[in-house]
C-alpha cells in the first residue's frame, strides 16, 4: 500500500483496513474476518470514526467493573490481536490480568500464530513509554501478562463444537471478561454463566451489543487506549447501577445525529 | 458453508457474503473487496435489507434515463459481477445496452476470469424464465449483450494510471453510464466529462454517491432486480427534473428511522 500521508483525515481507519489483510495474507484470520472489518468500518464511519460521549461512559463504567471483579480475564480474537493486541497487552498489564485467544473458528495454527503475534506485541510495547501516571512496575506488569488459550482445558456450557472451548485459568475461572467483537450465541452463553460480560461492538444493534452487561460501541482500538487512559487517570472509580439498553439508546441516537448532520 | 434454511431472515444476505467469499478464493476479487462488501453488509443492514422508498424513486428515475439515453452502458466491477452478473446480463438484455467489466484494481487476468464468469451466467441467464411481460426476443437479446473490457483502447480523462482504462465501445462512448459500487474518483471522472453516472451505492454519505446523476442506494442484486421489473412494467416512463441531494436525504433519513426503529 501506498505511503498514507499523516495529514489524511481517515489515516488511522486506512491503516487498520491494511492490518487486516495483511494479517488474512499470512493465515491469522478466518475467511469472513474481512468482511466483518468491513462491517465495523462502516458503522465506525457512521460514528465519526471518535470515541463518543456515550462510549465514554461504558469505558468509565468498564473499567470500574473491570477494576472492581476477582478475576477479569480479556478474550481476543484474530481480529482483535491485529488491530489492537497492543492495546489489550497494556490494558491487561495494567489490570494485572491474563488474556486469552479465543476463537469462534478455532484452528491450532492460528491459536498458535496469533498467541507468538502477542509475544512480539509484547516485545514492541516493553520498547513503548509507560502510560503516564501509571503506579508500579510497567515493564515487570507487561512481562508478567498470562497469554492463554494454546490448550483448551474447559468448556463454556451452552455451545457445541469447536467454539465452546477455552482454558479454566481464563475464561473459564473469570468472573469479569471483556470481549471485543463477539459472536452473539457465545455472548449469551458466557452471560448466562452468570459472568460480567463487558463487549466492545461498534453495532449497537447486535445481538452482543443487547445481550452484555455493559457495551462499548467503539472501535476496539481506540477502546482499549481510552479505558487503559481511564484506568490510570481514575483507578478509584466505583461500579454504578447501569442501564445497558439505555446507553445503546444513546449510542444509536448519537450514529443518527451524525448522519443527518453530514446529509 | 452449512446450508441456510429457507427461513432464515438474512439468507439472501449469507448467501451473498458466501459468494463474495468464493469469488476472492478464486482470484476474482481485489484484496479489500471483502472489507467493501463488509461496508456494504452494514449498510444493507440499517437499511433493513429492503429497497427503500426513496431507493424506488431513484430506480424509477434510473430505468426512465436508461431508457432515454443514445448509448447507455453497465460499468461492473469484481463484487457486481459476482453478487449481481446474472442481474447485470437481465437489464443489459432489456436495455439492449453493453456490459464493460471495468476494475479500479485492474488485472488481466481477473478481467478476463470475471468475463468467463459472466459468460457462465450467460448461460444460466439464458436457461431461465424470461421477465414476465418483456416484449421481444429475450433469448436473442441475452445472448447479444456486449460483454466488454478485455482490451481497453480508451482512457478516461482526469485519472491516472490503469484505473482510467476503458474501452471506447463501452465507457468511452456511452452518454448514460450504470455504475454500481464505484469508486469516487472515477464516479467524478465520468461526471466531468458530461455523462450521466447513474450510481448504485449502500452508503448515501460516500463521495460517489453525491457525485452521481442519481444513485440509487440499494443493495446492487435488487437494485438489479428492481429495475428490470420497473423498466418491464413501465417501458414508457419519462425523467424528471431529479434532485439527488433530496433524495440522498430522504435515504439517511430512512435509515436514520431504522436505527431509531430497532433501539
Amino acid at each position: 500500500m501506498a505511503e498514507i500521508p499523516d495529514s489524511h483525515p481517515r489515516k488511522r481507519s486506512l491503516l487498520s483496513r491494511e492490518k487486516i489483510v495483511q494479517g488474512s495474507e499470512k493465515g491469522l484470520l478466518a475467511k469472513s474476518a474481512m468482511i466483518a472489518h468491513g462491517r465495523g468500518e462502516a458503522f465506525d464511519y457512521l460514528l465519526g470514526e471518535r470515541t463518543s460521549e456515550s462510549a465514554g461512559s461504558a469505558i468509565r463504567e468498564s473499567v470500574a467493573r473491570l477494576r472492581k471483579a476477582d478475576k477479569p480475564v480479556i478474550s481476543v480474537n484474530g481480529n482483535t490481536v491485529v488491530l489492537a493486541g497492543k492495546g489489550a497487552l497494556r490494558l491487561a498489564a495494567a489490570l494485572g490480568c491474563a488474556i486469552e485467544v479465543n476463537l469462534y473458528y478455532r484452528t491450532p495454527e492460528r491459536v498458535s500464530g496469533l498467541l507468538s503475534l502477542l509475544e512480539e506485541q509484547r516485545s514492541s510495547v516493553l520498547m513503548e513509554p509507560e502510560p503516564p501516571g501509571f503506579e508500579g512496575d510497567w515493564l515487570e506488569s507487561v512481562r508478567r501478562v498470562p497469554l492463554l488459550g494454546s490448550s483448551p482445558d474447559f468448556r463454556i456450557e451452552g455451545l457445541e463444537g469447536p467454539r465452546s472451548n477455552c482454558t479454566e485459568a481464563g475464561i473459564g475461572s473469570a468472573d469479569s471478561i471483556l470481549v471485543p467483537l463477539e459472536d452473539g450465541d457465545r455472548c449469551e452463553a458466557l452471560v448466562n454463566l452468570g459472568k460480567e460480560v463487558i463487549v466492545i461492538d461498534l453495532n449497537p444493534l447486535s445481538r452482543s451489543a443487547k445481550m452484555a452487561t455493559v457495551t462499548v460501541v467503539d472501535e476496539v482500538s481506540r477502546a482499549f487506549d481510552a479505558m487503559l487512559a481511564e484506568l490510570v487517570a481514575n483507578p478509584n472509580c466505583a461500579p454504578t447501577e447501569w442501564d445497558n439498553s439505555s446507553a445503546l439508546r444513546s449510542a444509536v441516537v448519537e450514529i443518527g445525529d451524525y448522519l443527518l448532520s453530514k446529509s
